[in-house]
């Protein structure tokens, strides 16, 4: 198996990708993928022109909590999901030559990280969001470093905050009708903190499911090499990784320029 | 001391406030005391010419745990604070002859428990909201069931859901640059779950503040007898909880007709 | 219904039950009803005599988490119990007028608290112990102050701390070759901490049950009125005290002179 | 730097440690290093008589989190330390195969994992056992499989769980006259769970430090490598590794034959 891991700035992601296509790689490429939606259907067609593997490295929907939530709040677990309140956020607001503290290399926190707090929702509920009714993005030395966002799924609502300029956190709680369902460290699983899904249903009884040993990096290369190899259906395809892209547009649109 | 405690339903409370004034008596009456910001007018009125305490039992402020967390935000143990979000939901959908669902009573979730998530931010920041840019406000029976609001104060934003059907959850995390201050249980300590001031402001260090034997009933009754008997300053005048009251207009007002 | 509560110093409570049964009485008398195992003669004779229920005032048995707990380790929810661990201290060295600090009043920590961890291990496994291979026991004023006690039960062993000179800690944990059941606060629910009972016997899951609005001491009341009035079986009859009471004379036996 | 690295079978330690001590290299041995206290003379003078460093590969010891627990215990945080006690158990009895559960490689449970638990509190206390009043010892297939032990160090008692027949489980607690300092995780920090340090010192607060990032493994191999290069004094030396090895025959002389 031939393939290519692109680390690259964020702006670079497309046209390295593409590049790898075409000289026969799978292509594995850090998240964001692309910088806007409309940049999946080159590399939709690159991929299928070179007749490879090509995916954003998107690590978290490998780790078993999330695949273990998804199934939970699909089968009811949680009742009918109501709303869905992620964080994510960190502090880099020291370190000015941080790549994700440049404009013109695609940085910023939703390209960053809020990619996660879109993604995850979409992942686990399996539905696509319908509108962004408001979003409040402030910017700092041109990249958006707080975002506050209140989008609407066909079913239920989402509120997220993703700042690069917060103390770190991280959660994600799909609260339904009759449960709740928690992911106390879904993005940086065993490094932030040890991640637990925590769910209630019960007055009485919480369950919490662990592994501490799985690494969702791990977990990534061998399915990706899995696919690539067998051609066994990716757990994170492009048309995944798309519908984040659409959602992180659409929330730019409403959060307004820079 | 001649005191009455008013538990009546929300849309009397204004009405027989004044009358137990008129009568002479001192008067603590069960949240919200009024069902808009102008019936503080008359209620402030009434007291003054009674010359007597009139208070809202709004419990949550005499628990040490918020006294607690204002003294940290306000003493910077969070850095500067940026974001505060919170939720506040238990499901009684089943029980549609509870006054909580009752339209003509002054039902509804935000009158009931919003009415917490509100003065809680009011309360640890001691700031005033600008604005409410965002509430998506659901009815049910023509009462709310659902809220989800996003709100700027001036230094600040502020992000609450407020449902009664939901399943129950209550916590308020009050997020800085540099730290992060989380109530567990801030809204019924003890009975819905064990009252803990987590806060984070330490790569690794946490500290957790605990009082499992404070009854924030108790120490409301005392907070008031105490004012009453001496004149000394209640800790929740009438002058708080206008405030909290002008800010669920302002989320009335934003969320639009039932 | 006629009853008595008695709580006097430990020494005088077989004489001030029995007098309260002779006078026709029910009796409900503080923890432990006695001071060495043969005085339960007595007791059951009187209460027999009486016709009236007299019952040791033990409230860990009545609290929802003991009860689940022997449901839950007889049912075979760890696997096979192979040994039992739990610690019960507070510190009361500075108050040396108190009467736990009084040899001639029956003072000292394990017929305090002691107590406590003697028969919660033997309530939820339904097992006496055969023998105490070894106990420490300090003695401070003449009183005990600190106790190591290593037991054997028939099918499992067992090792306690007890003191009254160290800081409040509470847990018990009930270990099997397959499972571990643990209270987090099984003496002093809710008021040293929240109670909870966490089972893990899956590498995977934690099952956390809660009961934070459950009183020991209000069910404790419930019970004995309901046995008193009805004659319906008291969840801690006298024979079980005594078996507590049995395996602190051994305990006491094993420590050797004050 | 020339250093060996032996992982071979209990029994085979000290012969092979020594001729790799001959061949001119530093060697790190996985633990026990020896088989009984005795050996260590012969290790010592093989180390000197080489010129190199020659070390027992006890990770935990090299965790932030006991050089923190050591600080804070010998600070005084805790008050007067009366007691520790510690578990450590998985259950390996499907697994008959395993080295060990076979007497003639040095297999059971002591020397597997007890050798944590009776270092762990020689490293944090500074303090040498004085006798080991009391050991039920267990065997199967010629190992043990199951150790209750007491034990009594100049200023403070000790008690210990040691099984290779439990469902896994890990904790130790220095319980002081006036606080307490609980590790969650101290011997498989992060595998088994997040390992966090617990401090209760005071009624209200309680402080948690937790290093997610820190590696055991890594920090002894670094730890070694700087000691084998520089001659800088190892975290843990001979002398310390003798001093577990003497507290284990004591264990292994209570417990009486297998």
């Amino acid at each position: 198996m031939d393939a290519v891991y692109v680390p690259l700035p964020n702006n670079l992601h497309v046209e390295w990708t593409l590049k790898a296509l075409k000289a026969g790689k799978h292509v594995l490429c850090e998240k964001p993928i692309a910088m806007q939606a409309s940049d999946f259907d080159a590399l939709e067609a690159g991929a299928k022109e070179a007749g490879k593997l090509c995916a954003e490295a998107y690590m978290i929907v490998h780790h078993p909590q999330f695949i273990r939530a998804r199934e939970l709040v699909r089968s009811g677990a949680i009742g009918k999901l109501v709303h869905v309140d992620t964080v994510f956020s960190y502090n880099n607001a020291g370190d000015v030559t941080n790549i994700r503290n440049k404009a013109d290399m695609g940085g910023g926190g939703l390209r960053d990280i809020g990619v996660y707090t879109f993604g995850a929702a979409r992942f686990v509920s399996g539905a696509e969001p319908v509108s962004v009714p408001y979003a409040k993005v402030r910017y700092g030395n041109g990249v958006d470093v707080f975002a506050q966002v209140a989008a609407d799924f066909p079913e239920f609502t989402y509120s997220a905050i993703v700042s690069i300029r917060m103390q770190p956190r991280q959660e994600i709680t799909f609260h339904g009708d009759k449960g709740l369902l928690r992911l106390t460290c879904p993005f940086n699983a065993n490094l932030h903190d040890l991640a637990e899904l925590v769910l209630e249903n019960d007055g009485q009884r919480v369950v919490t499911e662990r592994w501490p040993a799985a690494n969702h990096y791990v977990l990534q290369v061998e399915n990706f090499g899995a696919s690539a190899t067998t051609g066994a259906a990716y757990p994170c395809p492009l048309a995944f990784s798309r519908g984040t892209q659409v959602m992180m547009d659409m929330v730019f649109e409403a959060g307004g320029p820079a």
